[in-house]
């Protein structure tokens, strides 16, 4: 089997199955039908023996292990880049194509870093790893990408509101138990993040670039959305912010193009792109949430209209929305693996995904 | 009494004494030691009778009246524009001068719009009524103010993270009651805002201008920091959004400069800057955030950087955080009083009011 595509019926495995994003790929490829063979679900010794439902049956998670990829034609990596690393190639080396949830590969020029809606082309070129991108950049480039291609982006500027679920489920959980213990009057102590959560927000908790100002995760949005959006020169401003939400994203956007832009036209580009659910109802004042973006597969996006900082009339101001562990990581990541198929898989449109 | 000033011990009236921002005000009195002869405390009929402790003393809430403002040297209104456009022309008839916390007045040239540390030397052309900003208005001008000075401001962005506290104490109440039902698995109809608060987030509760699609808190930041800088045609962009944080905003800040700007340099302008705490430290992680900003007078800067958006390295970036409730609305409208006094109160420094 030449390591570019799948069979028609793949034998699939999922690296960090018990994870936040994890749970949420066994989910995504049940909801959305994907032709799988066989579902191996592997992760650390000592989740091993936990069950979980797939499909009507039970399957037992297995410890990951050097021949964990023993007939696997797709492993689905969630675990973190250091074992991304060292267990990713032997999935390759054992005939698996590996799409990999963590920051490993995402800027090696031989595994593209793809969103299907964006650059699904990209993926021809793969020697065995597909990298699926950071959460704020897929969710940024959903919505960025159709109005580049419309209109001719020149400068992007950008302020995030990220939720719990990017640091993982014990932060999910830190922020729940802090609140709780906040609303009681109890003293807590943060054990996931570093500042305390309960009705706060911080800076992104990403180790912070002395020499520039930015953190880690600044430093991977812009790089990847210039690598996604084709752009390798893009000026891209962002303040990444983690703010007490559970498990959906927002950022605030500011895009300048190459001519003045009609909000208008912008939001008909919008509405007509694939992965987007455009909700700009300006009479009601409603517009994208993380609360309405738990659990879907699109990207909500709103607040569309000139950005008066540009007085030139070349920018526009946006306000999205996008389910952090969906098409900010599993979603995306199933998705990545139905374009490897051979024919496209009879799947749920992206919106149907049930609330979580 | 000239309207232009107060006499060196004025008697003193707080309208809308029970609110949020009007529990501050009597706080911030007592705290900076203004030298006040006597304090007179309003708000509705329905709170009349309510015993308030002041510098060792219970006072006792009236109801407002067209008589409240006999004898009345100073009146801090924070009850609301409706209720400042009937009462405070009253006040400032009865020989008061009024300092105005809502928006009634901010607009009108006949009234100062003033943060001290900025603007201070219009207050010589009040004609009765000073009017106090918008929260998020005075927490960006501080810290945009002294930057402008230095490097010449050309344009603004900014993302905002507001708090509960700017649409009053029931909103506050409702963010700890949603949250509380949330984790009690129960279920919560907002009464105070428009959508769900417990861990959600949303574009700001004003109403829209369904033409330009700009809410009325981004109208109101647009159209106060350009009178506050006085800049009038300054371009401005800004999203605000409403976190589930209670007391304090942040802003995600970029200022465009006439010149290419020093992150270092734009550093020691803020830090040699009043009413400013820059809390910027790359190597531990630790920058401004709402949690640090609650109950303190200044207002927080950091992640002060080049905004990678902008690459004729003219923009800067910065992160801020003030107390919504202090120098967002109380603390700078007593500040404003202090600067009426016809020589300068004896008060303590706005950084050493003790957390709420």
């Amino acid at each position: 089997m030449p390591a570019s595509s799948l069979p028609p019926s793949p034998h699939v495995a999922i690296v960090g199955a018990t994870g936040a994003v994890g749970v949420e790929l066994v989910r995504c490829l049940e909801e959305r039908n994907f032709p799988l063979a066989s579902l191996r679900l592997l992760a650390s010794p000592r989740s091993a023996g936990r069950k979980v439902r797939f499909r009507g049956q039970t399957l037992t998670i297995e410890a990951l292990g050097d021949d964990s990829f023993q007939g696997v034609d797709l492993a689905l990596f969630s675990a973190g880049s250091g074992l991304s690393k060292v267990y990713g190639p032997k999935a390759v080396a054992a005939g698996a194509v590996v799409v990999d949830n963590s920051s490993a590969f995402r800027m090696d020029p031989d595994c593209p870093l793809v969103v299907p809606e964006v650059n699904a082309e990209t993926l021809a070129g793969h020697h065995g790893i597909v990298a699926n991108p950071n959460c704020v950049a897929i969710i940024a480039a959903v919505p960025i990408a159709p109005l580049a291609r419309a209109f001719g982006l020149r400068r992007v500027q950008m302020a995030t509101y990220q939720a719990a679920s990017g640091a993982g489920a014990a932060a999910m959980e830190e922020l729940r138990a802090s609140t709780q213990a906040w609303l009681a009057g109890a003293a807590f102590t943060p054990q996931v993040l570093p500042h305390p959560y309960a009705f706060n927000l911080f800076s992104h908790n990403a180790d912070v670039d002395v020499e520039s100002g930015y953190n880690g995760e600044e430093l991977k949005v812009i790089e990847e959305c210039r690598r996604i959006l084709g752009a390798p020169e893009l000026p891209i401003g962002v303040t990444c912010i983690r703010v007490p939400v559970l498990r959906a994203h927002a950022i605030a956007l500011s895009l300048e193009f190459d001519r003045p832009i009609d909000p208008d036209l912008a939001r008909e580009v919008l509405a007509a792109a694939p992965g987007i659910r455009v909700i700009d109802d300006r009479t009601r004042n409603h517009f994208p949430m993380p609360s309405e973006a738990e659990g879907q597969g699109d990207v909500l996006v709103g607040r569309v209209r000139r950005d008066l900082g540009d007085p030139s009339g070349r920018s526009l101001a946006l306000f999205v929305a996008g389910d952090q562990l969906l098409k900010g990581a599993a979603l995306n990541a199933v998705q990545i693996a139905e374009r490897l198929l051979p024919v496209p898989a009879a799947s749920a449109p992206a919106g149907e995904l049930v609330r979580a």
